[in-house]
């Protein structure tokens, strides 16, 4: 299996919060993370494929390159992350954040003959989400 | 699948040496390793999980922090690792560590609802050993 | 000489802002910095010293540790840096950060000794300021 | 199940292109990577293994670094790869090095029993392939 | 002293190369860098100035990008750099590199009153060259 | 100004102990660093120079190598520092380590007409040592 994978960056701010619960609850549960803070996000995408022997290739990588940007990487830069339509109504924690974007780049890619395998969201080198495909 | 990666690092010194060779088949199996020697090590912890929706995570990140500090990072840390109780009768590779950190946290983990994925140890950013439980 | 550098990080939100300015002029001169966004800001703070006998260090590293630890890194964590005391009535660019942050930390480093040599602040690794003492 | 992965690399100059298509047509499909540039190129090689109870290793660290070394680093290093013979024929594609890397080691390593997993290719942090044998 | 640093990167390839020596000599004073091969060059410029007190910083962090994209990593991306004419009639050493793009960039940084402090350029992590002002 | 840096590593054990005080002071000044624990080294020199027009070179980085390496990297890889005849009689700090590598390098480089103007020793990211030459 061929697996091809790119990287994005952007920096952005965020806090956790649960509307449905009072003040205390959020405190509680989240922490120091009530706060608005930020990160500078790492996100790798990875798509599956096979090589189409025309050019070595076995997708277009500015294709997904433009996909992952125009869709996720130029609307998070420099924004507050709770404020986007994009991520509305959830909870901004890395494990629904990596959802959304799955599901927000699935599509277009398959259009595209991409296969999307992965989606890894870091918030710092310490802290790693992982959205797979199961093979 | 949802993955969440935590990253741990620990200063510590091993030697490698088998107490049922001679010091000749040591020196030829292990070469320079037989020398207590040292590294930074990298410990990488994959656990494996569904969302809560009720948080957005699928774990409790500091909880998965807690455990492996407690009982992996901060008993490593500083310390010869060939004269610790937890790698008491094995010979310091990174394969065995990382079999013994495995055994040490997963059960831990699993009472706190997190399955355990991956145990990834790096002496070195050029040599590294993954420990995965098969999907 | 000698120096010694040691690393903090912290995971922040701030905004380029200039009450002085209207809507507009702010939009010209800031762009997207005017939207709350974030950083996994990078602050490596060198001290200038000479060797103790007695112990080898020219410096007491835990000291450095705790003195940036406690004035800087731990009040900006997860924090808004513009509505911080810390950083009250200046615009957050890194060039005013690492001032500030030289001032707080200056007095209280000479206090135990050690001559405040540089103040490194990082938005991104692309991203650097320093600021220097003059030899 | 356990995994070995050894980091290797080199600085080596390509250029894409596809002598079958007219000079316009390479400029279209391959744009400004027709022209001769370089890369340090970043070769992860991953093996899949059980541990050998009289060593704690499962293989041998250094067999895995000299078949790669000598098959792949050493003649690559410091090269064009478009005139190597290791290439011959194929355009220099991450995907299509890696095809050829994945076929020229995987029976030495197997000699060996190394049971080769994975061959991971970057040419730059941001653009990464994988290829990797199904489980 | 304030200072700011940008960073930049283009893959290009080089060779090493003497007209005026005979292929041996060639040979022996630059072994394999006389083949065509290639790095991801990584630039660093660092200008040294005073903070604004209208916004906070000491030079526009865009101005500075400009000038170096436009006059040295945009010319360099993808290219064979000894046929490029930026480098017309030097040996392509990192040491002459840097100095040309020192010459290259000091004027028009000087003209929007950004003062060169110092021109880093790296092959690799582990082979830099610094061209600094002497302060 | 010019200035060629090269990186060095080398995995090694030390520990930190004054003989000349008690076990219970030696544990108050130390802490756990009178445990015999390890690190990957990292090793920049830096050498200062004026280009030879011959060859575009201002020293010949072979032989600022191929010193570095034989009088510190390979005596020091997989070693414990403390029993090396380099340390003998010093307290095993990055800032005693680094001098000591300083006065040992310092005339076999100046021999080879490089000027040495940096030593700096990393024991890991987050603390770092430089010994530098004042201009």
């Amino acid at each position: 299996m061929h697996f091809l994978t790119r990287t994005f960056s952007f920096s952005s701010s965020h806090q956790l919060w649960n509307p449905e619960l009072s003040d205390e609850e959020n405190e509680k549960v989240f922490g120091l993370c009530t706060n608005v803070h930020g990160h500078n996000y790492r996100l790798e995408v990875t798509v599956q494929g096979t090589i189409d022997p025309a050019n070595g290739f076995f997708c277009n990588v500015l294709e997904l390159r433009d996909i992952v940007k125009t869709l996720i990487a130029d609307p998070c830069e420099h924004r507050f992350l709770n404020d986007l339509p994009l991520f509305k109504g959830i909870i901004t924690t890395m494990e629904n954040l990596s959802q959304v974007i799955w599901q927000t780049i699935e599509g277009p890619l398959a259009e595209r003959n991409m296969e999307l395998h992965e989606v890894l969201l870091a918030e710092t080198d310490e802290n790693i989400v992982r959205l797979r495909k199961s093979l």
